[in-house]
This record gives structure tokens, C-alpha cells and sequence, in this order.
């Protein structure tokens, strides 16, 4: 089981920014700035591209609606995304908000309280549509 | 007028790989990896997240087809996708085969000749669905 399966389940506390039947999205507790946000299908699934066309679709529509729920609550240039995945083997989409290339490199990391996450997660939250 | 926009137009030469009434995919030439492949929407918008929900969906729909593609034909753990914008204002989701986390950082670049260009161009268009 993967963490992210864990948070799915509860088992793992997250900052939890968006929720539906099929997918979650919650910040990166190691995010390369500050609204770093993670997308992920409940299904556990290793690589993005060997979901279904149809779950993959569904999946890119949600992160859409995430990207523009932290567009709003976070001062940035844009809202990056990537999909890597060789750490975790559970498909998730990175929505980073950016303002220089370093911040999508996943070297450089922002330091956030828990005060801070608490309160991060409820802004893009009451900002998602 | 982008880059891009003079890629399509045919202004500038490009390796591409596929292309429909909306898109277009064409290798980097300034590659992460071999196989480094940019989808890019014909209409010319800065930021992938200003694009309508329909504009953006048939965009990542085409990018799971060239990626599909990039895998058949590149080998490679995986294909990572990564959507940034910073420097050309046009939309661009880079495709691009990783085997490891610096594959995805825009640091280190692979040096392909001409010949070489030509022929991962053909081989990806070749697995193109």
C-alpha cells in the first residue's frame, strides 16, 4: 500500500485541498514553494500513462480545477505542473506555484509550519470549484 | 509571434512527430533526454491554465497519445510530463523519457546530431495512434 493510499485512508494525516469519489489533492509536506500540491487518483496506479484514457482524462480535469483553486489563493507568476513519479509508485500530478525556474526543479524547499499548512490548505480549498 | 507559432507556420524547421488541426508535437532540440518531445496548441496562449477547460483537456488527451508513443519507441522507466512556460509564452507540455530524477530538472541536455533527430522523429510518429 502506498502512502499516498495511506492518506486516502486516513491512516496518515494530510492538508487535504480537494476531494472527490475518484481523487484527492493535498500539499506536499516537502513542497518546493509555498501551495505545492499534489493530485492524486485514489486507484492506486504506478505510471500516468498507463491509466486509462478515460481515468487519466478525469484525472487532468480535476488538477485543473486544483491549479486554478491555487491560482487564486497564492501569489505567483503560474501554477506549474509535472508528473514524475520514481519516488512514489502511485500516480501524482505536482501542481507547484511558481515564479522562477528553480521552483520546479525539486531541489530548492519551502519550510511552512504546521499553522501555516492549516491555514494554505483552507484558502486554496475554499478557492476550488 | 512565438517560436512555436513560427514552427507551425513552418517558418522554422522542426522533428516532428504528429500533428492534428489543434496540435502539434515536435522533438526539443535542446533535449533533458532523448526522445524530449513538446506539445504545443496551434492557438497561441502564455499560460496552460488561461486555457478554456475544453482547450486544455484535448491538449493533455494529445499529449497521452504522443507520450503512448515516446514509450513505444524510446526506451526508458518511464515518460514524465512537465508543463512550465517561464521562458517561451506559448503553451508547451514537455514529454520527456526519465530514468532518473535529473532527467526532469532542465539541467543536464543530451546532444543528438541531426541524423539522429531525424530518425527518433520518424520512429516516434511511427508509433503515433
Amino acid at each position: 500500500m502506498s502512502i499516498f493510499t495511506k492518506i486516502i485512508n486516513g491512516e496518515i494525516p494530510s492538508y487535504k485541498v480537494a476531494e472527490d469519489d475518484n481523487f484527492i489533492a493535498f500539499l506536499d509536506i516537502n513542497p518546493n514553494t509555498k501551495g505545492h500540491t499534489l493530485v492524486v487518483p485514489k486507484k492506486e496506479e504506478n505510471k500516468i500513462f498507463d491509466l486509462s484514457k478515460e481515468e487519466y482524462s478525469l484525472l487532468m480535469d480535476f488538477s485543473y480545477r486544483v491549479a486554478k483553486a491555487i491560482e487564486k489563493a497564492v501569489e505567483c507568476k503560474r501554477v506549474g505542473m509535472s508528473v514524475i513519479g520514481l519516488e512514489v509508485p502511485h500516480v501524482h500530478v505536482h501542481l507547484i506555484p511558481i515564479n522562477e525556474m528553480a521552483d520546479m526543479q525539486f531541489q530548492q524547499k519551502a519550510k511552512l509550519s504546521n499553522e501555516e499548512f492549516v491555514s494554505l490548505a483552507k484558502s486554496i480549498a475554499q478557492s476550488f470549484e
